[in-house]
């Protein structure tokens, strides 16, 4: 295993916090290439050369391009020595995949969505006119092209919004009760379960307070101090976040693009 | 492993088809439970007491009950002899996951939604007044009961409906490009990647042929064939399915209920 290992990612949330916190947490040795989303340097050409998608994070390792955080996770523990971070059995491996599963198609989108619906029409408003379009056209994927342009005209529907809030409720609902089995998501142990739900609930409970809290989701509050004080998500954490646009206009056009 | 294998699935569509093709290409002998969705079977109490989600497949084995098609599947792999159904190295597992997520986030979730917005109101008409109300009360999973509420009402927006088709069309080109560079979708051999997209695929060739067939996608067709021919998965195809209540309707409640 001595191919260089890079990754691509952005600021410790969504996605980029869970792989960040499981190369962390499984102690191997990376170079850090961060990509600042409030640019929209993903988009950027120098990016897409390296995935095409646009989407961070991205791992590369030797030869090999690996996407999509919840494949890049599983890699990275058969990949390398260290901390197992998957349980040692079958059984065990499956009952965390239904929860790396349920981030990727419930848990996430959610709370992407509901970001999106807030934070899209600050953003676009602080660009230069016609400059949000000029953007928005790079985007390589036509349904998070269609997403990005509906939430920054403020497009969704109360229905969309209200049934995303829904999902926010019931995960916190599923995690709460899960706990009460024991410490860690999956019974076998502190695991890539635990990271992927974590990687989606510490945002949740700083920015939607009033869907998870003491009151409603004790167990879960613990969990995510627990979680925070674990040596590999704390440096995590630690990853510094970009400048955004919005506090420090970029000087030059250059400056943007990165 | 002289523990039980038992198998609730549906007929050979979707995500039954994916398990119902994996376990026979593995050859793990098995207990067969057909459940009947266009009963709603799936939505009785006897089948939640087996997956309170009220979701086919399940497989059960010994005192583990595993949900999710995905990971039933490589938890087949993982625990079952028989041919190695997922890549001997990680990297050929990270490119496996990565078509079998996209079945799940994409490709799937697009054929499903279209499905339901053609065949629920027909579905409906059939049963007497009031009952669709009664048995969409059952729907276990709000996001589900509002998605069958919306699609039996033909409530879905022509936008989603468009967006649906087009992640058809992009899936099909995601698919004719990949098997420009092979026999199988992962270059190191066929496997749960090939399963999965063809779980979707079938269906799309016969019944989308506008968007799937021999002139947009030649190497598919071929692929769909060559799929169609391996023994396993011409199994899985065999499987019956179970008589509509449209063709012959119930004759007393406690049919209907099975």
């Amino acid at each position: 295993m001595a191919d260089r290992l890079e990754l691509y990612h952005a600021e410790p949330l969504s996605n980029s916090l869970k792989v960040l916190a499981a190369i962390h947490e499984k102690g191997v040795p990376f170079v850090s290439h961060p990509i600042n989303l409030r640019r929209f340097e993903q988009h950027e050409p120098h990016f897409l050369a390296i995935n095409p998608a646009g989407q961070v994070p991205v791992l590369v390792h030797g030869e090999c391009t690996i996407v999509e955080s919840t494949v890049i996770n599983e890699y990275l523990d058969e990949s390398f020595d260290g901390p197992p971070l998957r349980p040692g059995t079958p059984y065990g491996r499956a009952q965390m995949r239904v929860w790396t599963k349920f981030v990727d198609e419930s848990f996430r989108p959610a709370l992407s969505f509901l970001a999106w619906a807030r934070q899209m029409p600050t953003l676009v408003g602080a660009l230069p006119e016609g400059e949000f379009e000029r953007r928005l056209a790079r985007i390589p994927l036509r349904e998070k092209r269609d997403k990005w342009a509906m939430a920054a005209r403020g497009g969704f529907t109360p229905r969309e919004i209200e049934g995303w809030r829904q999902n926010l409720i019931e995960a916190t609902g599923r995690i709460e009760q899960a706990l009460a089995a024991g410490d860690w998501l999956v019974k076998d142990g502190f695991s890539l379960a635990d990271i992927a739900v974590f990687s989606i609930a510490n945002s949740l409970s700083s920015g939607y307070a009033e869907i998870m809290n003491e009151e409603i989701a004790p167990r879960t509050m613990a969990w995510l101090a627990r979680m925070r004080t674990r040596p590999g998500v704390a440096a995590a954490l630690a990853v510094p976040t970009p400048p955004s646009p919005v506090e420090k206009p970029p000087a030059t056009p250059s400056d943007v693009s990165g």
